[in-house]
């Protein structure tokens, strides 16, 4: 059967339910529909359906069970994390610049700042030190953001490092880490280790849309986000979304099972993809590092990003004809969709000059079930596509030429 | 086929999937599992199926399209009513005593109060009067919270009344309903048209748990409780949960289509299992008014709920005895699950005393599709409960004689 998801390349942006997160959500969509807040049978069983995901979405995700909180997605993590509840936090609060819009809205919000990244796309550790020393009328600092991996270019934190930075220039400041891109490929358990609250969101690993999870460790301070009926331990209430708990379990369970393999795999693929790509005159590998032969180093990026800029090629009808050749990719993400809103990641890169970011922009993500047909096939559309805008653009002859 | 769902009278606290919402719902979390914010194919399916399912609901909810902001269920658009968003209201905050947690806790936490009800569980006018008039030194009322039906004893309050009252003494406020009970019952279009905001929960009439809806009518200002990538026109973001939207639409017009049936029919139902029930020595229906001839009347009260005080009879070991015989109910709501929690609303009914709430409380809820079967082994389980109770205690012989 050719699924349609066996030609998306935008896996970034959502991804089919994992055939165990369907089975498992089966039962709750029908004659086990209790809600977990009643004492009866109906009940307890919903009850024990969730403690049963939560112990699972604990142990892969590195915390005891009730150091989860189960959430809508990743964007109200985000929000609640960043926020710090209702009334929101009085202290400061700072981001990194490429943040997700989920991070950098609430913290614009509430009045917090940026810092600056590099132009591997990964947070300046330096600028980080120095945003949180701040000045001495400054509050002090009670939060840091920063994403595990960046959802546009791929580019992965080191959030041990992030963790040193901030004990030793705001020692109060929760850190917390938006791992929503991370965590269909990454072990959270390990990476997001040192944060004091960690951000997932299960439809973008194979789990539904609508739930995700915050993980805050004890001793993390944060008043609710809606307060209510008292679920989760009085964190978060409304009535628990048991089939989308159980789902998301599944999923991520699933992505455990098979996580080195499958990254090892994916990236092999996603390589020879961008290998064919950056072939190409005037494409390049966006946040890559120069290796000592001006060779790209992408160690430091997602298994199953690539996200290119292109000269002499708009985005928009780019992404147009790909489409048309059923080849599902994006821009940037999926949130600031279609071609139209410039990037506020390329925006931050140091190394994307005003010029580059006029270039065609194209994020190309593929899933774990990724195959070398679906590359081959990617690879042959957006080198024709490519040529065809070219060749149709009459500025494109005279720039093309010089390469990249 | 025995269903789990033949012997539950707790449908106020959840309702099982209707199979139309079911159907709907099914290719959303199959093939069609696009992001509706993505430009492709993919995503455009899935703007489809949303922009569809937020047509339905509009319509059945009396507003436009896009004033239906999609959300996480009943406590979020509660909170984000209640609240105003990030940053929170700075004007005061005023609701019944009443309300659903969700909005009581939103007004606890930004600092604001509360309003009596009278004996049959609506909102006092005068007190409403009282409490938005103020004092000189009161800030501007911002905001009033008044559900359309309680949760807990089913009063159904006049919304087009309430919205008079705030017109005279707070015009500058907004009117909120939290309908989630009202929902599976009451035309919103019609009693919530004066109402400015207006929350309902999926999972209350049929759909699935963990997605809602809030309306937001033109002209009421509000600011996102999610920021993000801008979904719901900016004003809650996060991925649009597609296949929980559209099991919403499906439920909540399937409850459309046979409102005034069903709602006659199950009352008729609840009044024989209140008839059989009151009949014993020492039950009362909590809320009901008294008639001419001493006869409850109870026409202000949802058609499914009957909630009971019964003497010399504890909640938990009577809904222990209950679920034992497989009739699923509870004592207040499921928030306050269990019986060992004290019940606000009926602290808040004047008619109760602090005697009645020593009384053993008992919710009875029924579901559309309630039958007269459900309806007389419920009585009969019931009615064996309190009499094994009653003949086990050893006060019970003396008091029950009394009768009320």
């Amino acid at each position: 059967m050719a699924r349609r998801s066996s030609r998306d390349l935008d896996r970034a942006a959502t991804s089919p339910l994992r055939p165990e997160a369907r089975a498992a959500m089966e039962p709750f969509l029908s004659d086990r529909y209790g809600n977990p807040s009643s004492a009866h049978a109906l009940g307890r069983d919903a009850v024990r359906a969730v403690d049963e995901a939560r112990e699972r979405l604990a142990d892969l995700l590195g915390c005891a069970p009730d150091e989860v909180v189960l959430t809508s997605g990743g964007t109200e993590s985000d929000a609640h994390a960043v926020t710090g509840g209702v009334p929101v936090r009085s202290g400061r609060v700072v981001c990194s610049a490429v943040e997700h819009p989920a991070v950098l809205g609430s913290v614009r919000a509430i009045g917090g700042s940026t810092v600056a990244v590099d132009a591997t796309g990964r947070v300046d550790l330096d600028a980080l030190a120095d945003e949180l020393r701040g000045t001495e009328d400054d509050r002090a600092v009670e939060l840091v953001s920063v994403m595990a991996a960046n959802n546009e270019v791929g580019a992965v934190n080191d959030l041990h490092a992030m963790a040193d930075v901030v004990a030793a220039h705001a020692p109060l400041a929760a850190l917390h880490t938006d791992a929503v891109q991370a965590a269909p490929w990454l072990d959270l358990a390990r990476i997001a280790a040192p944060a004091g609250l960690v951000s997932v969101s299960a439809h973008k690993f194979g789990g539904p849309k609508g739930v995700g999870a915050l993980v805050v460790r004890r001793g993390v301070a944060i008043r609710p986000l809606l307060h209510g009926g008292g679920q989760e331990w009085d964190r978060r209430s409304g009535t628990t979304n048991v089939a989308g708990v159980v789902g998301m379990a599944a999923a991520l369970d699933a992505v455990a099972r098979d996580r080195a393999a499958t990254s090892e795999r994916v990236r092999a693929l996603r390589d020879r993809l961008a290998a064919g790509l950056c072939a190409i005159d005037g494409v390049t590998w966006t946040a890559a590092a120069r290796g000592p032969a001006g060779r790209p180093e992408v160690d430091h990026l997602l298994p199953g990003t690539l996200h290119l800029l292109i000269d002499d090629v708009d985005s928009e009808p780019l992404l147009f004809l790909l489409d048309r050749a059923g080849v599902r990719a994006s821009a940037s993400s999926a949130c600031a969709s279609g071609a139209a809103r410039p990037s506020h990641v390329l925006a931050a890169l140091p190394g994307v000059t005003l010029d580059d970011r006029r270039r065609g922009a194209l994020r190309l993500s593929l899933g774990h079930d990724a195959t070398a047909a679906q590359a081959d096939h990617a690879l042959s559309v957006v080198t024709e596509a490519v040529a065809h805008l070219r060749a149709a653009s009459p500025t494109a002859a005279g720039t093309a030429a010089g390469g990249r």
